[in-house]
């Protein structure tokens, strides 16, 4: 990523955005080494993601010890084809759930190795110590007001596993095995902000952003599918499953001095408004250059090179 | 890229756009084997394009004997810091351009490596010979009608030298060395169409794309940077440097049937305006969901990655 202090008069102007987006690239010193996984072969297309080192006490049972490569790397059904893959990384990810190394979500996301091929799936809660990478989904709920464009944004539980009481979008989740962004943005706009589906199909792709980086749960490398929605000013969300506790509707240029002088958002959410107010014109061209720039470094390189920060 | 007849339904909505991104992503059967080009050292982050086979028989003179390595990689200024670098690269393309082996604009295009650290400088038509990847800035010139959205759309000069009488956005240009994207793009708006700089200075960026193609001139590895403006009705851009024989404003809504029917614009034109009609609601969600993913799915990842339809 640039440094900030070589962008001149802008750096002040975006200062306050950027650190959202530099949060996302950081590795915390004295991580464990996380070994390469790959699925068929060893090469760069085949790679899928790699093991947390708090998997290492597990590696032996739920292996096949032909898996660990001299180097270090492991490689799941070496020599086979998709099919033996796919049951391959199943059997690797029941292993670890049998002996609890990861929480079980009861919920599973497609894989793709580096040249995008889907090679199978992996438990929800295993996702971050394999370091495979997930798919999600958010919607800018948007409403032209007589005083320029408003937002909708909720306000997570309280009783939410990750982040509660933060703020958030009109909707968003991850993506399941099986389904595609837009799918998963409708379903998750109907059960979480009572989004009818007529109108929610109304949604824009408006961009796809990326990022990679350690939290307590292990590696999240995401790759997040962003839409636009205009609603009308008639519509009022619904907290339907309760994963929200209530939603308002804030102007635009309120959710820009919240995400530019506080952390009150989830810092996943920061990136998806930052690439809307880049569009939205709240930057100078050259603030939004910057940022824009700084969004688009995040694109999926190998991990190893996004992760070039770590010590593995 | 996903296979389109995998997409079910919406796979005939989307055809006759798709066809504009399979496009830059072909590699004709037959090309001479391209050698990887690094600076500093082998390794994946110091690499910065790949030697076109039409220089074979130019190596020789134009590198230092120990630049070319067993297994036939090219290694500038190994061991050498940022600055020998740049010194080896701008030999290597003085010997080039003094041995006619690629043509001479007289202009230099910065060269980044894959890790994105500046590297120097390439003469820009030895860039696809290079392999290494160049920096463009396109400016969809909207205006609001009464009927709807509308776009400014240049006719290029019959006398260029690429793409003679194609169409083309209101201003478009590469970013040479030393610019900004955004810098160029004030630049070429103000060449190109007579747009006066405070208004060039009101785009939007909003969106970045990649492209990988081989077209006769070599490889073409382009990132383009986009950028949206809203422009005044009464304002009229004027060819000012003649590249442009005329500009016509022309309902969005016609843009997309030249785009989905003919290959009037000029390839690259395509995909910017494939992000604008998905961003401008003119697809299904469904449609607008798969261009999306086809458009952020020619990200940067290597570029023998990128590549591997080819015979390198």
């Amino acid at each position: 990523m640039t440094d900030l202090s070589t962008l001149g008069p802008v750096a002040e102007e975006i200062r306050p955005f950027w650190r959202h987006i530099e949060r996302v690239h950081y590795t915390p010193p004295g991580l464990a080494p996380r070994r390469p996984l790959y699925i068929g072969s060893m090469t760069a297309d085949a790679r899928i993601g790699s093991l947390d080192g708090r998997l290492e006490e597990h590696l032996k049972n739920c292996l096949p010890p032909n898996a660990i490569k001299a180097g270090g790397a492991v490689v799941l059904a070496e020599g086979m084809g998709l099919a033996e893959g796919a049951q391959a990384l199943r059997d690797l990810c029941m292993a670890l759930l049998d002996v609890e190394a990861g929480p079980r979500f009861g919920e599973w996301f497609d894989v793709f190795n580096e040249a995008g091929n889907l090679c199978g799936e992996v438990e929800r809660g295993l996702v971050p110590l394999l370091g495979t990478r997930a798919r999600g989904a958010h919607l800018n709920g948007l409403v032209k007001g007589p005083g320029g464009m408003q937002l909708w944004v909720g306000t997570r539980s309280r009783t939410k596993r990750l982040d509660p009481g933060l703020l958030d979008h009109l909707a968003a989740g991850g993506v399941g095995a099986g389904f595609s962004p837009l799918q998963t943005m409708v379903k998750e706009a109907g059960e979480e902000a009572g989004l009818p589906p007529e109108l929610a199909r109304q949604v824009r792709p408006s961009a796809v952003l990326h990022y990679q980086l350690n939290r307590p749960e292990g590696l999240r490398r995401d790759e997040i599918h962003c839409y636009d929605l205009v609603l009308p000013g008639d519509f009022i969300p619904q907290p339907v499953d309760h994963e929200v506790e209530r939603f308002e509707l804030m102007p635009l240029s309120e959710v820009f001095d919240r995400v530019r002088d506080t952390d009150d958002f989830k810092f996943n959410v920061n990136l998806v408004l930052i690439d809307l107010f880049i569009r939205q014109g709240l930057f100078s061209a050259e603030g939004g250059e910057a940022l824009r720039a700084a969004l688009a470094g995040m694109a999926p390189g190998t991990e190893t090179k996004q992760a070039s920060g770590g010590p593995s």
